[in-house]
C-alpha cells in the first residue's frame, strides 16, 4: 500500500476527531481562532504516521493511537499559529493566518489554548498508566525541543558562521522531533518493545531530517510552476538552509562577498538569484545537501527492517520516497 | 500559624525546585527568557497553597505536592509572559517584561516552552497513575479555561453592557481556576477523598473570586502611598472591574454619560477620577462589590470546615483574611 492510500483510509477518522476535540471550548471567538488553521486542511501527516506505525506493530492498533495522533496534530498546528506571529507571515495553507484574521493577542491566546487542548486529549489516551506517563514526558520534552529549535532558527538569522552540525540540530528539534514522536509512540501504544520503538524513533528522525533538507532543496531546484512560488524565494528571504550553511562555510573572497550581497536581498533579480545558486553549486553545497538527504532517506528505510512485512510497513517505506520526491 | 509563616517555611524548597526545573533547557537565550520572570520573585502563592493543602490533609504530604505546585507556578508565570505581550505591558514585579528585555518572538516562544516545562514537571509527579491522569485532565482544562477568561477579558474592552454573571465567569476562569486547582489537587495528592477535595476546590474558588474583586476594590479605595500607584488607575485604563460593571448597569442619563466619558480616558484628571468614583458610590457599585468579596471570603472559610484542626488549616483561614485585607 502506498502512503497516499494509507493516509486516505485514516483521514475521515482523523479529521472528525480533530474537529470534535475543539467542542470543549465554550468561548466562540476563541474556539473559532483555535480551529481556523486545522479547518483549513493540512496534510495530517503526523497523526497518520502515529496510526500507521501502531498498525505496523499490530494490525488494528492504529485506532488506539488516534487520540495520540490528534494531540500531535494540534501541537503541530499550535506551533504554526505562534510561528506565523513570530515571522509575521500572512498566509498558511492558502488562507490568511490566525493573527491576520483575528489579531495578535487572540492568536497568542488561541495557540496557548490549542497546546492545552493537546494535553487534554492526551489525558484520555487508552494506554497503560505507565505508558501515559512516558508519553507525557516525551511530548512535553518535544515541545521544549521545538521551542529550542525555533530559538536557534531565529538566532541563525543574524549569523553567517553556522556549522552544519548546528543546522542539523536545529531541524532535528524544529521538524524531526514530531516525526520521531509520532513513529515511536505510535509503536509504543501498540505495545512494541523498546528495541522496536527506538528503531521507529530512528526512522522518524532520519525521515524528518530528509523531509526538511528536501523541502529547502526543492526551493532551489524545482521549477516555479511545480513550486507554486518563485524559485529561490529562500535566498531572497535570507533563510539559512543547509545549502546556504555549506556555501557560507566554503565560499571565499569575492565569491563569498557576492553571495552575501544577494542572500536576504528581497529585491534581488531572478538573474542574481540564479547567480547565487551557481555560486552554491560551484562549492558543491547543493549537491552535498542532496546527498545527505538521500543518505538520511536510506537510513530511515533501514531502520524499518525491525518491522515484519505488512502493508503498513510498505506505506512507511513509501513515505520516505514521498518525502524526498514530492513536488508541490 | 499565619499564612506568611506557612509560605515562608516552604519558600526555600519552592524557589530551589522552581529554578532547577529550567536546567533541562539547553538553549541559553531561551532558558534565560523562560526564567526571567520566575527569577524576579513572585508571591509563590499557588505552589504554597498546593503544599499547605496537602499538609492540611496529612502532615508531611506537602513535599509530595511540591512538583505539582512548581508546575502551577510555571503555568502562572507563562500566562503572565503572554498576557504582558497581549496587553503590551512594560513592567512586572518591578522589572521589565520578557518581551521588553528580549523581543516579542522570543517571549512568545519562551512562554510556550514554559508551558511545556510545566507538563514535563507534572510527568514526574509522585502519585498513583490514576491520579496523574486526573490531574493532567484538570490542569489542561484549567489552561483552556484561563485562555477563555483572557478572551472574555479582551472582549469586555469593547463592551459597556457586561452582566455581573459574565464578569464573575471571567474572573473565575482567569484568576480563580489556579486557586481551585492548587487547593483541590494539593489535597488529592495527599489522598483526600472526593468529598474533601471538592470542598477544597470550593475553598479555592471563593478565595480566588474574593482575591480578584478585592484587588480591583483596592485600586479605588486605598491611598496612593499604600497602592504604590495612582488611585483609580483602573478607571483611566477603562478596566471592566465588578464595580464598573455594576455602575454601567445602574447609572442612567447624564450620570452614565459622564461616567463613560471618564472611563478609559488616560488623561482624566484626579478630580475626574474622584467624580467617577463618587458616581459609582452613588449607585452602590463599590459597596456591593465589597460585600460580595466579603461574602465570598466567608464561604471560602466555611468550605474549610471539612478539615480537621491543624496549623495548616489555620494558615488557609488566614490566607482568606490576607486576600481581603492586603495592602500593597
Amino acid at each position: 500500500m502506498d502512503i497516499k492510500e494509507a493516509i486516505g483510509i485514516r483521514k475521515p477518522d482523523i479529521e472528525r476527531e480533530l474537529l470534535k476535540s475543539f467542542e470543549i471550548v465554550r468561548d466562540e471567538r476563541l474556539r473559532n481562532a483555535m480551529s481556523h488553521l486545522p479547518s483549513a486542511g493540512g496534510k495530517i501527516l503526523r497523526p497518520a504516521l502515529a496510526m500507521i506505525s501502531a498498525d505496523a506493530i499490530k494490525k488494528g492498533e492504529g485506532k488506539r493511537a488516534l487520540a495520540f495522533g490528534i494531540s500531535l496534530e494540534i501541537i503541530h498546528n499550535f506551533t504554526l499559529v505562534h510561528d506565523d506571529i513570530m515571522d509575521n507571515d500572512d498566509l498558511r495553507r492558502g488562507v490568511p493566518t490566525v493573527h491576520k484574521v483575528f489579531d495578535n493577542a487572540t492568536a497568542i491566546n488561541a495557540g496557548d489554548a490549542m497546546f492545552a487542548l493537546a494535553f487534554n486529549v492526551l489525558s484520555g489516551l487508552d494506554v497503560e498508566h505507565s505508558v501515559l506517563r512516558e508519553i507525557l514526558a516525551d511530548i512535553s520534552s518535544m515541545v521544549i525541543g521545538i521551542a529550542e529549535g525555533q530559538q536557534m532558527d531565529m538566532d541563525f538569522e543574524e549569523r553567517t558562521d553556522i556549522a552544519p552540525e548546528e543546522y542539523l540540530e536545529m531541524i532535528e528539534k524544529k521538524t524531526a522531533l514530531m516525526f520521531i514522536n509520532g513513529a515511536k509512540n505510535g509503536a509504543r501504544i501498540a505495545s512494541a518493545p523498546p528495541e522496536v520503538y527506538e528503531k521507529m524513533a530512528e526512522y522518524g528522525r532520519y525521515m524528518g531530517l530528509a523531509f526538511q533538507i528536501w523541502d529547502d532543496f526543492l526551493d532551489l531546484t524545482a521549477d516555479e510552476k511545480t513550486l507554486g512560488k518563485p524559485v529561490g524565494s529562500d535566498i531572497r528571504n535570507g533563510k539559512k538552509t543547509l545549502m546556504v550553511v555549506y556555501a557560507l562555510q566554503r565560499l571565499e573572497g569575492p565569491d563569498r562577498e557576492r553571495f552575501l550581497s544577494i542572500l536576504g536581498n528581497q529585491k534581488a533579480s531572478d538573474d542574481e538569484v540564479k547567480e547565487a545558486i551557481e555560486l552554491m553549486k560551484k562549492v558543491g553545497a547543493i549537491q552535498d545537501a542532496e546527498s545527505l538527504a538521500l543518505d538520511y532517506a536510506d537510513r530511515a528505510k533501514r531502520a524499518l527492517e525491525v518491522l515484519d512485512d505488512s502493508e503498513e510497513k510498505e506505506a512507511l517505506l513509501d513515505l520516505v520516497d514521498y518525502v524526498i520526491r514530492r513536488k508541490y
